[in-house]
C-alpha cells in the first residue's frame, strides 16, 4: 500500500461524524464459496427469456445514454402498479408507485422525509438490520422494542409501545427478517391505528408466505401506510437493484422532495421493466422454493435443531451442539465446509436461506454431520 | 385521478418534516422539444461500438442478476483509476477511487460522513444548485459565499471567509457550473490550506477544460481534499448514472460506513466498466464541442449578448432585449421557438448548453430573432 497515494492519512486524521467513529460498514462477507446460503436470494438464475429481454431492452437504452433517464420513471412505475394490482387484488395507479435502487433507498428516502434530526423510528427486534442502520444514516433516533420470546409479534404489546413512545416512523417486516414470521392484517391494522406517525410495511419477502399484502389497508390507512418492497429476492434481480413502494400520491410526493434527481438509471428502468414482463416465470419458481424451506425445515427439526417457523425463503434455527461454544463457531463450522450461512447476531442462532435442492441436500448433510 | 386509492390525503395531511413543507422537487423541466439545451449532456449518442460492448455487458451480468453485485465495486474503480491516472497523470490506486449512483450520490455520501447536524457546508455561489440541496438534505448548515460581478472565483476573499467561518465541508466546482469559469491549482492550493475540514473539489466538467485536475493535488492535500467526477458529461453516460471521487483510501473507508450496501447494480458496473473501455472514442468529441462552445460564444458576443467565458459545455449569457422582462421570459421566448435551455435563477442570465452544431445553429438563429 506504501506507493498509493494517500495512504499517510488514516480514518482516525479525518473529521469523520463522531457517531460514526469505530463502526464497521454493514454488509455480510461477500466470499467465494460452494453452497453460498447467507443473503437471501433466489437460487435460482433468471430464465434464459428474461436475460434476452433484459439484453435488449438496455441494448436499446444504451444508445440514448448520453441523455438522463426520465427522473420520474413513469414506465415503470406504471408496470409495478400493474404487478402489485394482480398480486394483491389492489387496484393501484403509478401514482402510487416510487422505486429507487433497492428498498433501502426507498426506506431512507422516506426516514429522510419522514425521519431526521429530533425524530424517533421504532421497530420490533429482531428484524432487518438495514432499519436502525438508515435512522442512524438520516440521524433519526430509533428505538428497538422487543418481540415475544418466539420472535413472533405480540400485537398487544406493540399497540402499548407505540402509544407510549409516539414513533415518527414505525418498521413492521413481515415476514419479518431473520426470524420468518408474518403478522395477520388484522394485527397490523390495530398496530397501524395507535401509531402517531408514518408506518412502514417492509414486505420484501412477501411473495414467499401465503399471506394477503398490506396493500389491502391502503385504501383504510392511506393516510400513514406506505408499503415497501423489492425485486431482489422473489423476482431474482438483487443484482438489478431495484425496490419500490405503495402508498398515497402524497407520499410519493413527498419522495420527490429528497430523492437525488435522476436516481434510476436508464438502464436499471429498461432492465427492471424487461423481468416485471416476465414475472409469471420467475415467481412460478417461489412455490419450489416454499416447498423447499419446509423440506429444511422438517429436516432441520428431525435431527434436533429448534426451527422458527417461516413464510420467507430463509429459515432462523438455532440449538446447536454443545461443543459449538456459540453461533459463531457453529457458522464458522459451516463454512469450513463449504457453506456460507449468516450470523445475525442473535444468540444460539444462525440463518438459512433456502437453496437449489442440491444446496439444501448440501446444507442438510453439513447440518447432520454438525450435529 | 378520483379512483385512485390514498388521493383525498394531501401532502399536507402528512407529517413531513417542517423544513420539506412548501418546496418543490429539484429539476429542470423534462419536455419534449426539437432542441434541447437545458442539461448540459453530451449532445452526441453513444458509438455504435460502445452501444454493442454496453449491450455484451450488461446480457452477461443479466445471467447473474438473482444475486447481488459486488458490493465494493472493485473492477469498477480499478478501471476508474486507470482512466483518471492516464488523463492527470496522478498514479492512482483503486483503493483511491469510490463510485456511486451520479456524483449527487458521491456528495451525499460526503455530506453523510462528513456533515450532518451541528455542522456547516460552504460554497461559492451562484454554483451548482444541487449542493446546497444535498446538504439540506443531510441537514448540515449551508452557507452560501459569493463570487466576483464577474462570477469568478477570488481566491483571496474566498481564504478570508474559509478562515472566519471554518466550514467542515468547503465545496469548490471548477468549471464552475451553471457560469464556466475555472480555478487555478495554486489558487486552489491556497484555499484549501485555509481549510480546515474536508475540501470537495467538483470537477464534473473538468474534460471541457484544458486545464490541470486537482488530482494533482492529493498527494499534498490528501488528507482533506477530494476530487469529485461525473461519466455524466464528457463520458455521454448521463443515463447511466455514474458519478466517482479521487481521494485517500481512508476518505473511501469512511464512505463505506454510510453508503447503502450494494448501492451500484450489476448492470451499472458492467455498464460503466464498458463505456470506459471507449473513453478515447467518447472524449474526443470532447474537442468538437471545446470548439463549438466557443463559436456560439463569439455568436452571441457579435449579436451584443454578454457571455461568461466558459472552459465547460455550457456558456451562461445575457444582456437579453428589454422588450423581455426578465430571464424567465427570455427562456419562454426560446422555448415557443422550440429551443430548451436552463434559467439557472440568476437574474438577467440564462445557460446554454453546448449542443451538436444543427442545433447550436438553431440557438444562434433563435437568439438573433430575440435581439
Amino acid at each position: 500500500m506504501s506507493d498509493i497515494i494517500g495512504t499517510a492519512v488514516s480514518l482516525d486524521d479525518l473529521p469523520l461524524r463522531e457517531d460514526l467513529r469505530g463502526r464497521s460498514p454493514y454488509g455480510a462477507p461477500q466470499l467465494q464459496v460452494p453452497v453460498a446460503l447467507n443473503t437471501n436470494e433466489n437460487p435460482f438464475p433468471p430464465p434464459a427469456a428474461l436475460v434476452d429481454d433484459v439484453a435488449t431492452a438496455t441494448r436499446e437504452a444504451a444508445a440514448s445514454l448520453h441523455r438522463y433517464p426520465d427522473r420520474d420513471h413513469v414506465a415503470l412505475r406504471t408496470a409495478l402498479a400493474e404487478y402489485l394490482t394482480r398480486a394483491t387484488g389492489v387496484p393501484l395507479a403509478t401514482e402510487n408507485l416510487w422505486a429507487a435502487n433497492g428498498s433501502n433507498e426507498v426506506l431512507q428516502q422516506l426516514l429522510q422525509a419522514f425521519g431526521g434530526p429530533g425524530r424517533l423510528a421504532l421497530g420490533f427486534e429482531p428484524s432487518y438490520s438495514m432499519h436502525p442502520i438508515l435512522a442512524a444514516g438520516t440521524r433519526t433516533d430509533w428505538l428497538p422494542a422487543p418481540r415475544r420470546d418466539d420472535f413472533s409479534l405480540d400485537a398487544a404489546a406493540a399497540v402499548d409501545v407505540v402509544r407510549e413512545r409516539r414513533p415518527d416512523l414505525l418498521f413492521v417486516t413481515t415476514p419479518n427478517n431473520p426470524t420468518g414470521q408474518s403478522i395477520d392484517l388484522d394485527e397490523l391494522a390495530t398496530i397501524a391505528d395507535a401509531a402517531p406517525g408514518i408506518v412502514v410495511v417492509d414486505e420484501a419477502y412477501v411473495e414467499f408466505s401465503s399471506g394477503p399484502s398490506a396493500c389491502e389497508l391502503l385504501e383504510t390507512h392511506g393516510h400513514k401506510l406506505v408499503v415497501s418492497r423489492t425485486m431482489s429476492k422473489a423476482f431474482a434481480f438483487a443484482g438489478g437493484r431495484l425496490g419500490y413502494l405503495a402508498a398515497a400520491p402524497a407520499v410519493v410526493d413527498a419522495l420527490m422532495l429528497v430523492r437525488l434527481p435522476y436516481h434510476l438509471s436508464a438502464l436499471t428502468q429498461a432492465a427492471a421493466l424487461a423481468a416485471l414482463r416476465h414475472a409469471d416465470e420467475t415467481l412460478a419458481l417461489v412455490d419450489t422454493l416454499s416447498k423447499e424451506r419446509d423440506r429444511i425445515a422438517a429436516g432441520l427439526d428431525s435431527m434436533g435443531y429448534r426451527v422458527v417457523p417461516s413464510t420467507a425463503n430463509f429459515l432462523l434455527y438455532g440449538g446447536f451442539p454443545r461443543r459449538f461454544a456459540d453461533a459463531h463457531a457453529a457458522w464458522q463450522a459451516y463454512l469450513d465446509e463449504g457453506v456460507l450461512i449468516r450470523d445475525v447476531g442473535i444468540p444460539g442462532h444462525l440463518r438459512v436461506t433456502v437453496g437449489t435442492p442440491e444446496e439444501n441436500d448440501r446444507f442438510l448433510e453439513v447440518s447432520a454431520a454438525l450435529r
